[in-house]
């Protein structure tokens, strides 16, 4: 579990000669950074007199950022795993045609499934933006920062997420496969780019009014 | 220390209402993170036979890489530190003309202060993208994708740096100081982006070719 870890053993492991973890868990690891600063931003409002009238909006925000916290930190360990296996379905044995052919189905359902972890980050990354938006635009604007740093985070596991979706991809030869995910994959990327540049609008705004 | 903290330690103490670690302290993370996955891509290309003649140059990238990630590291709580330092000067007595005089005048110091730190981060940052660059380049093509992600990581750390940098300058009234650090800043910020504009473009064109 990530969670267990010290932040200076997971930079180690990080750092080491082991391929995972790599890029993958470092996108979800963002994604969670993301999520808890909304989640702190949302704390940082609730209870504040100034902000009476939003506080039940930022109670069920906050709801949802932890919720998808969990999920991100969670996918940080998924991702090393699922790389694992990609990792270890290169190690049977190809002696044989019928070996060959079986460890080619093995490469592929195992590449196809590490596809689905980081295609996971990017979808949550959508979620997350739409609540750091939230928070950007209606809560405590001495936190203006935190919510447009939780933005960037967000946006950055996206599109880190992303690299990891692509670089699978290739390894796939099975083109309807490949063709439908990487459209799924320019749609996420386009609307969190957008969702950034609209919270990083509302932080300029905010930010010039204080 | 961030370092003897467990990454779900972190995450709760982000997450929480204290506003301290936030958004500058995950700036310099997301620094920590992207240097650490440049040392991965040298570690990854260190030692393979097709990969001997760039040898030399992934292990001065490595030292430098390894001694940015500290540096990034260390960072984390420094800006949690400094952050704390302005909110103490905040606590002062303001009952009399001197009090409040003498209130100012640590506000403004402990402001200077914490400005320092994001910007520090925005400088290594820049550095440790023409290191990202060298292991895009040059690195094992198989980490390309981590490559990428570094770069995504260190422009993200760079972007929210500046963020934090500014909302500390909004609360500055000396103008010269401020209009020198928002010049610094602009150029710094600029400079991250075009850096990893090009990384990015080395990441496609090896990922295509892959």
């Amino acid at each position: 579990m990530p969670s267990k870890r010290t932040l200076k053993m997971f930079l180690d492991e990080l750092a080491s000669s082991t391929p995972a973890p790599g890029g993958g868990s470092v996108a979800a690891l963002s994604g969670a950074l993301g999520a808890a600063l909304t989640s702190m931003v949302c704390n940082l409002t609730i209870g504040k007199k100034k902000y009476a009238e939003v506080e039940p909006s930022m109670k069920k925000i906050l709801v949802q950022s932890e919720e998808l916290r969990e999920t991100f930190t969670s996918l940080v360990d998924k991702d090393t795993l699922a790389f694992n296996k990609v990792m270890e379905a290169y190690t049977l044995p190809k002696d044989s045609e019928p070996q060959k052919a079986l460890r080619s189905a093995a490469i592929r359902e195992a590449t196809k499934e590490a596809t689905q972890v980081p295609l996971e980050v990017m979808k949550h990354c959508i979620d997350a933006l739409a609540l750091a938006q939230e928070v950007a635009s209606r809560g405590n604007t001495n936190s203006i920062s935190d919510a447009g740093v939780s933005a960037i985070m967000l946006h950055a596991a996206c599109e880190s997420a992303a690299l990891n979706v692509r670089i699978n991809l290739n390894a796939l030869d099975d083109s309807d496969f490949t063709g439908w995910k990487a459209d799924e994959l320019a749609s996420l990327l386009s609307t969190s780019r957008m969702m950034l540049d609209e919270i990083q609008a509302i932080v300029e705004e905010k930010m010039k009014n204080d």
